[in-house]
Parts: C-alpha cells; structure tokens; sequence
C-alpha cells in the first residue's frame, strides 16, 4: 500500500444521495485480497447517459462495449472492477464483457445496452468476470443510496486516497446535485494512466445534451491533467442523469455548467495531486485557446521539466525547451516566464538581477505554478500535473512482476 | 563527472586524418574548470557544408546563425563550445555570434558566413564569447590533423565517454573518408538533450547533393535517437567535405550513402548507449515507414515503457498502450511482440503459456530489443533509446543548482 499523498484532501468529501441512484461495493477477489474491488450502481429508469473515452486505437474491451451502446442514450447499471482492466485480451475480452452485461441485465432487469462497464488494472490477463457476475444478486440486495466513499474506494487501484467532489446548482428553477467520484493517481502510470470517472446527477436532461455538456466539461477538466504524457487503453467518464429533480429539460443550462466543470476540475486537479507534489501550468498570449492546450501539454509532460520540479530547481530554460518543441506558435523574443508569481524571464531573456530567493521558496512547496507568456495572441490554458521522480520510478519499475 | 557507461565502447576509435581539416582543442573556462570545452576546425578553401538542425520554434543564437550562413554552401572553419548554449539569450546572443564568427574569420582568413558556430551547455545565461575569441590565435597554432579524440573530448557536457566513428568509401574510383564525432548522452536531458554530431569527409561533392545525403541519413539515425522526448534548442549536425580526395563529383553514390549511414548510425547508437541499458524498437507491420516511425518512437519515449525495461520487467501491455496513442494505424486484434527475438503477444493477445524464463533473462541485459507488428502494412522502423531510471531523476533534478 502506498502512502498517502501529502496533497491528499484531510477527509472524503461529504456528498449527498443522489435521487434515482443506489451503489453497492463489493470485494470479489478480482485481483487485490482483502478489499472492495468492484462497484454496482443502479440507476433508475429513464436515467440519461453521457460518455467520453480514451483516443487510444487500441482501447479495452469494456470501452468498446460503452462506445456500442451509448447511442442508446439510457443507462440502468454500472458495474465497474478494479484489478484487472479487460484490455488487449482480443476474442476472449468481448465475450466477457458481454457475458457481464447479460448477467447484469437479468439481475437489474433492464437491456443489455443499458449496462455500462469500466475495468483497471493490469493488461494483458483474461478477466474473471464469473467472479464479478457471482456477486451481482448479493450486490443487488446490498444497493444503498449516499454510498459515495464505498464507491470512490472499490474504483482504486495505485491511487492512494479515494476521490470524490460534489456541487450544486439550479435549473429551471429547481436545485439539482452533480456527484462525481474518480481514480487515478499522481503516479497514474502502474497501470496504464488509466483515468475513471463517474458523474451522477438527478437532473433532467436528455441524452444528446448531456453529451454535449459532459464533453465540453472534460475538456476543461480531465483533459488537461496529464502526468506522463501516455494514454490509457481504458480513461472513461460517464455521466449519469435520474431525472429525478423533474427540472425543465429546456431550462437555462449556465449554472448547470458551472457546476459540472466544478465538479470535474475539482476531481481532476485530485488525479494530480495523488502524487508528492502537483503543478499547475498556465499559458497565455498563445495563437487561440487549442494552441495554449498544446503547449501547456508539451510542457507539464516534458521529463526535463518535471525532474527540474521534482528537484526544486526554478529551471525556467527547460519550460522555453518545451515551449519550442510544441509545434504551436511562439515568439522566442517576447517569451515572459513567472514562478509562483514572480517573473524569472522576459523580452527572451532572463530578467537581469531577478530575485532568486522567494522564486526558491515557492519551488520548495508542494503546489507549484508556472506561467508563460508566448507572445503572438489571447489563447490561454491551464493544465495540472505532477512531479516526475523516484517514486515514478519505483512504482512503474516493477508493477507487473 | 559521471560513471563511464557500461556501455561505452572499450576505447575511443581510430579515426583517420582527413585532407583538408585541422583541428585544435583547448581548455577557455567558458564553465567547466580544469577540462578543454572548446573545439575550432579549420578546413580547407572550396569544403562544402550541409547541415540538419532542431525543429524547436525557440532554437539557440548559433543555430539561427548556422541556418543563416548555410545556403552559401562553403565553409572555412567550426567553432563548438561546451558548458553554455547560447539559447534563450535574446539579442545578447545573437551579438555574440556575430563576434565570434567575425573574430574567426579574422584569425582563419575567410567571409564571416563561412564560420559555423554551435553551443552546448546551460541555457538562459550569457556566453562569454570573449573567452573563446581570445583563445582563438594560440587555437591556430595548434591546429592539427587526427587530432579526433580531443576535438570529441571538448564537445562533451554529461556524456560519458566521447564518440567517434569512421568508415571508408569508393567514389568514382576513389577511397573517400568519413570521420564522425557527436556528443549528446543516454542522460542526454541536462542540457536540453542537445545532440551535436559533426562530420568530414575528403570527398569532393557540391552543397547541394551533400544537403540531400546528410538529410537522408540524419533522418535514419540521428533523428531516431530519442531519450525523453524533449527537443533540444540547439541539436546541430553539420557534414564538411573537403574534396581534396579529388574524385569526380558525378560518381555513383551508393557506397558513400552507405558509408554515411554506418558512420551517423554508429554515432547515433553511441548516444543511446551513454546511459546503463540500451534499448532498440523495431516496429513493423505499418501503413508506412513514417508512420512506424512515429509508432516506434511513441514506444520508446514512453515513460511506462522505459521504467518498465529499467525494472527487468517484459511488461509488453505498455507496448500495446504506446501502440494505442501513437496515433498511426494499427490492428488492436493483429498486433504482435517479441521481447528479444521470444513471441510473447500475437492476435492482440498474450500468447498462451509462453517461455517466460528467456524473455527475463533477456531483460536482465544490457541490449533490449522489443519488436512489435502493428497488422496494418508493411512500413518498418528502428529506433534507439535508454532506460529511465533513478539516475535520470538524479542528474536532472539538480543539474541548474
């Protein structure tokens, strides 16, 4: 077991029951002993669904499955496992995510295309989803409603405290809740960098504009932590609506919004900060917004740049390193760096006679902020990520054996 | 000064004189104390020069300098300094290479655009080109020829041990030869992975054809070295001949691409080898060869794959997953890998029962070489690279301070 990061929240969030929605956590044995390592959610009928994936070409088999049916657009479970994450297991991965839809469709008495699925863990191993399906009468009678810690610990796998946020808004004039739980970790890598999450709302809202909402909010959010730069066979977020708060489906959606990007970006910036120390990067004066993405990206993700952080080194010439191999528009000469608010270099140039010492000070902490100016235009983007250092290393360099 | 690598070569190689170049190493003090850290070539009237250079959009004062001087086509002499890159200097650096390559064409008779100018070391601070400008005269003095061991010696920042290769080709007749010296370490990160690789021939070829050849080959081994992904702002390969072997420029040209290629492959896996494991990608089975390429490089900068090899561990899911987000086409249910010649994945699934005591023992070594067959095509490629390990962290967490 790993320690607990030092960035960890002190508690786990309180959220509240979400109406329409009821979970059970289980320990099956997938792979880990001793713990809750599968989560079954049951969702009401009528209950609308969104979903964003991994660009991988090369994704899991229960990531296919969700892809098959999220046309769709209704969901009545969720089973998701940890240990083990179904992924390059060829012929032998479709028929058992099939096999666990089924089952979980005669015990939930709905479709099989209303069964979502989400799987972590090692690649590679044929998964033994009898375990799984075995438990699903037991994990019908056990379904609770408000069980969001259970939740948030069964979906673990190298993460090393549970993950959840939760925030309200009005729509149409009624009050909806939005939960969210997640996994990953600063160390993201043991397996795979695989990011999960699971939003939960009792609003009413149809399929197609969820969907829109929740890829619009991932983008802002979960797409913008990046702790290696590789990607997952298995990242998913889904989002879940009971409808259950009978709002106006056509009612304004601006607090919504708001509430849903706080909801991911609160669970996102906790995938960064299970680590020892976490990064914000922000860029401006890029060509447009897609363009400062880019190269906040390049530099979050660039070795040089996290070793430098992890050894508290304010080594801003490796942020220009990384600025130059984005690909994206920049002005070498009218390049301006700040660490943690002071400016170390501008015009292209180091500032002659900066002050180095609260520059040192704000690299011993555990929150770090770099900003850059690149120079052509008003893109801006923010992305979080974390340290690269020994503990990378031993957690990625004999996870498998 | 770091631990020679274990896999260096056992002594630095004879590499013959070439008619028409000079050299001289010597010690200025740019940063290094007790060390020679600058290296001047003086080569012969009628050399024609080719060049390669990095793709960063923020390179360093000598690389704009050798792109500006480049299309006249001639050279007369090569100034390389170590300890400082002369990047992100602003318009401080831009006047510094005006002033060394005036002070050179003084000292070496020649047009200031015949001087080619290249930096390696730290970036962001000043070089201190007066140094370097007053060691000039004593330079010419004690110029000479084959003095390659020296010249490679001075180019050095962290690499291990200096790198030199030679081979000998028929043009039209005549025996050519091809010195090489480069500098740039498996560790390459600390200063910004900067890859300088200089070579000379006695060959008598025009600009032109000399740019195509050094383009070709540079793109089949130097630009298949990668360590961490990052781009170095000052990545310089130039390639002088002479001509003074006199041979009719209009000869066939296959025995000399082939020498070319031996002598920028050496030297390229040269680089790969200055850490303590190597590692070679061999991706087939692509739409193309650039597409393998990207693939293969995906693979080898993947921070998962690399603690994986530097942890002993065949952990070929990681393979798949850097398959997955290279982007490039790929048959998720046709893939197949072999670690060290041994199939471990086939059909997009592990292969059932596989020998995994010699695929250990082939982590265990020095030399790994994981092949991959993406079912799509039939574009190959190779690439070389290093581990990731606690010795990375270390020289790069703390190299600035």
């Amino acid at each position: 077991m790993l320690t607990r990061s030092p960035l960890a929240p002190k508690a786990f969030p309180q959220l509240p029951a979400i109406d329409g929605v009821r979970t059970a956590s289980l320990a099956v044995g997938v792979k880990y002993a001793n713990r809750e390592d599968v989560l079954v959610a049951e969702l009401t009928e009528g209950t609308t669904v969104a979903g964003v994936f991994t660009k991988s070409l090369c994704p899991s088999a229960p990531v296919d499955w969700c892809r098959q049916v999220l046309p769709k657009g209704t969901a009545r479970a969720l089973v998701v496992n940890s240990g083990n994450a179904n992924a390059f297991t060829g012929s032998a991965g479709i028929a058992s995510v099939e096999r666990t839809a089924a089952a979980a469709a005669r015990v939930f008495d709905c479709a099989v295309n209303e069964v979502f699925l989400a799987s972590t863990g090692v690649i590679g191993e044929p998964l033994p989803d009898e375990k799984i399906t075995a438990a699903f009468p037991k994990a019908k009678e056990a379904l609770k409603a408000g069980a969001w810690s259970g939740a948030a610990g069964a979906i673990m796998t190298t993460d090393t405290f549970p993950k959840g946020a939760t925030a309200k808004a009005t729509l149409g004039g009624v009050e909806v809740t939005i939960n969210g739980i997640a996994k990953g970790s600063g160390m993201i890598a043991p397996d795979m960098a695989t990011m999960l999450g699971f939003l939960f709302t009792d609003a009413n809202l149809p399929a197609g504009l969820l969907q829109k909402l929740l890829s619009d909010a991932s983008d802002r959010s979960f797409n913008c932590v990046t702790v290696d730069s590789d990607t997952s066979t298995s990242d998913t977020v889904l989002l879940f609506a009971t409808g259950k708060a009978g709002n106006d489906p056509d009612a304004d959606l601006a607090d919504f919004k708001r509430a849903l990007n706080e909801v991911c970006t609160d669970l996102a910036q906790q995938l960064a900060k299970d680590g020892e120390g976490a990064e914000k990067f922000v860029i401006t004066g890029a060509e447009n917004r897609e363009a400062a993405k880019v190269i906040a990206l390049a530099v979050a993700n660039s070795p040089l740049v996290k070793t430098a952080v992890a050894g508290e080194d304010a080594n801003w010439g490796r942020v220009v390193m990384a600025i130059g191999k984005a690909g994206q528009k920049a002005e070498r000469d009218k390049i301006a760096i700040t660490i943690g608010g002071i400016q170390v270099a501008k015009d292209g140039q180091v500032v002659p006679g900066y002050d180095e010492a609260p520059v040192a000070q704000h690299m011993k902490g555990r929150n770090i902020v770099i900003e850059a100016d690149v120079g052509v235009g008003s893109g801006a983007a923010t992305v979080w990520t974390c340290d690269l250092t020994h503990r990378y290393i031993d957690i990625n360099a004999d996870y498998r054996t």
